[in-house]
């Protein structure tokens, strides 16, 4: 008999069917027995009378996998209106050592530590699952919303030559005895293939080697990148991943609630330091500054996102195109989550001559095969770049990204 | 004036309208100069007889960028049947150099390294293009066939602290100070994910430090794994694989025809021996034998696909489900794709004494985390692992399959 799934229950009501799945919790009274079993749809209620059956259940602890062929029957005051009677059950797989840490209450008490030493067990959390299933909702809803608008998925190196995107933090490798590193963004080669395609992203693993112990930053993080040629400025940028948003929040909505405005609101950086009582020769916001303008946003706008534009160059990497109108700050903008950066994007040089430029003094060999793309022929162009985990932790108030990450990479976490 | 794509001109036929793309190719006659651009839709001509502008277009070369306002005018000979008159060109990216590689002829005759140092540049070319259009295709109909199927997706660590899958060729790194390893699959983390989903999948890199120097082995590669639980056995996941298959197949008819039986023919590694006229006793397939079995199916099945199941547990690795009616034959399958191996598949122990038993022996710490999920309790399940490059590469009749990867990484190659 072919097994079916805990929400299937209903509609057999009077039938003998198959369930199988995670013994979640056993109560054993004195005449009768439940057993709640969690399966990939929800739960299921056996309710055990039966002296062997009982002993068989007695023998295995919470998280051993069973098999229970019993009658579906009515019963209001069971989940869905329904639970398995008179059942003959088959353990699969049984747990005979006590469990680390509690599944079956509402919230995991074990230390965030201890949760992630035990991952494959507290995964099985709801709220750890819900976080991962959310993840990859939003995944789909990213790359679907995109692909309505004709961008190509890529895949890239994440082996590179030198470590020239920014040159710090980055993981060194010995490839084929030679020296490599790991790959901090797919910066380049997603806009070496808008010379191709026009219009790409790629959804993969990018690799910092982040000194920071907070709850924000990962050596490994999924990052969810675009980039798109032939636009006027950083504006059209903005515009495709406010329609990516609107993707993922749509995508995310079984479990969380997100509204994306029509239009963002945004701000220049000169702005925004004002908003945020920044000393206004500050070059960069500081996560408390990234909170005040948050809060004004939501004030002033009602939206729990805010653009802010126009960032000093001294401040973004050489790629990053220059305000015509004022050269000393940027076409680049960061796009804030409540309260905090989520997306770093904005529109890129094109021009040969500029890139040669703006790396002047350096070994421009260290970026061959790059700077190609832009003497053979560039668009206008630019991306941006969502962090995954940010982005859910933030959609699911979790205060730490490894509540959100199925198995995190740290200064100091290398296991699971 | 919104740019419009070379694809919608033909409705627009007498008005005024902007394109924008690259000089694909420049014809300068005596008394006129027809200049086709390329965008991602395709190819317009734009017909130059203005002096000022002929200037302007002689003065830039092929892969030049530039945008095109002028009159789309019906002419049955150019392509979509109509062409740009009157253009007034703006030019946006402008090549000065010559191409070390000419992108509007049917091939490319440059040698595969020389397209691969220039890749930048010739991935432009439809060839390639087509190639990776194929493989965003193909991965997309993966991913859709197994969500319609209540996979989840799910995204696992690439660095790890140990070599403990296989132990060879693995890329090993500086991880703060500590060794760690790139990541040959995300095995133990899909089954792990097994115990809170049940059915999961992953697209993402991969890493093996391959010596060998071949048309079908690279350094990093796409893979596309899939993991399934509460299985019977090894068919059980081959019926997926099946259905992936065909959603691969439905997602890449643009560009390729592909017929999935719905029953893959099945051999077991015994019968594909006698098959392949190999010894009785060989305790792998060479490459010579899946050429020949590959014969064999589109000869006796009229299949470009063929399982050879139950190959003996000696070749697989530890993980691997015995067959329960002859244990040193495997629940373990390949999938040959027109006679060559494109997935490693099969069930997988599920208990904890079979995990201890299939290691003693082996320091069980330096798979701690794993382990656990099967302490913990896990059903039967099994999965497969699809190479994206070798499908495409074989799907296309690429014989490297470098061609069909945008910036592969090999024992030679570390740029672009």
């Amino acid at each position: 008999m072919q097994r079916i799934l805990s929400e299937q229950l209903p509609k057999h009501t009077g039938e003998t069917v198959v369930i199988a799945g995670w013994v979640h919790r056993r109560r054993l009274l004195k005449a009768v027995a439940f057993v709640i079993v969690r399966d990939a749809a929800g739960f299921s209620q056996v309710v055990v009378t039966d002296p062997a059956t009982r002993a068989q259940i007695e023998a295995v602890a919470e998280e051993s996998v069973i098999e229970v062929r019993a009658e579906v029957t009515a019963n209001a005051a069971a989940p869905r209106g329904v639970e398995l009677t008179s059942p003959r059950v088959r353990v699969l797989s049984a747990v005979r050592v006590p469990l680390p840490v509690e599944l079956h209450r509402p919230a995991l008490s074990a230390t965030l530590p201890t949760q992630l030493d035990h991952a494959a067990l507290t995964l099985r959390h709801a709220t750890r699952a819900v976080a991962l299933r959310t993840a990859a909702a939003a995944t789909e809803g990213f790359r679907a919303a995109l692909r309505r608008q004709h961008f190509v998925e890529i895949h890239t190196p994440k082996i590179v030559a030198s470590a020239t995107e920014s040159g710090a933090n980055v993981f060194r490798l010995d490839y084929f005895g030679r020296p490599a590193y790991l790959a901090q963004s797919p910066q380049f080669y997603k806009q070496m293939m808008v010379g191709v395609f026009e219009r790409v992203f790629e959804v993969g693993p990018v690799f910092r080697a982040e000194p920071h112990d907070t709850g924000r930053h990962l050596a490994q993080y999924t990052s969810l990148d675009a980039e798109l040629g032939f636009v006027t400025d950083h504006r059209d940028v903005m515009r495709v991943l406010t329609s990516a948003l609107a993707g993922m929040a749509a995508a995310v909505e079984p479990w969380a609630s997100l509204a994306v405005p029509e239009e963002i609101p945004a701000v220049h950086f000169t702005e925004a330091l004002r908003i945020a009582g920044a000393p206004p020769d500050e070059p960069d916001l500081a996560p408390a500054h990234e909170r005040a303008i948050g809060e004004w946003a939501r004030r002033e706008h009602g939206s729990d996102f805010v653009y802010v534009t126009g960032y000093p160059m001294a401040k973004r990497p050489f790629y990053t195109h220059p305000d015509p109108a004022d050269p000393a700050y940027s076409n680049g903008f960061d796009l804030l989550f409540r309260g905090m950066e989520l997306v770093t994007g904005g529109q890129r040089l094109h021009r040969y001559e500029d890139y040669a430029a703006a790396l002047e003094g350096q070994d421009l060999s260290a970026f061959a095969g790059y700077l190609d793309a832009f003497r053979y022929g560039m668009p206008p162009h630019g991306g941006f770049a969502i962090g995954l985990e940010r982005f859910v932790a933030r959609l699911l108030e979790a205060p730490n990204v490894r509540e959100v990450t199925a198995f995190p990479r740290d200064l100091h976490r290398l296991i699971p």
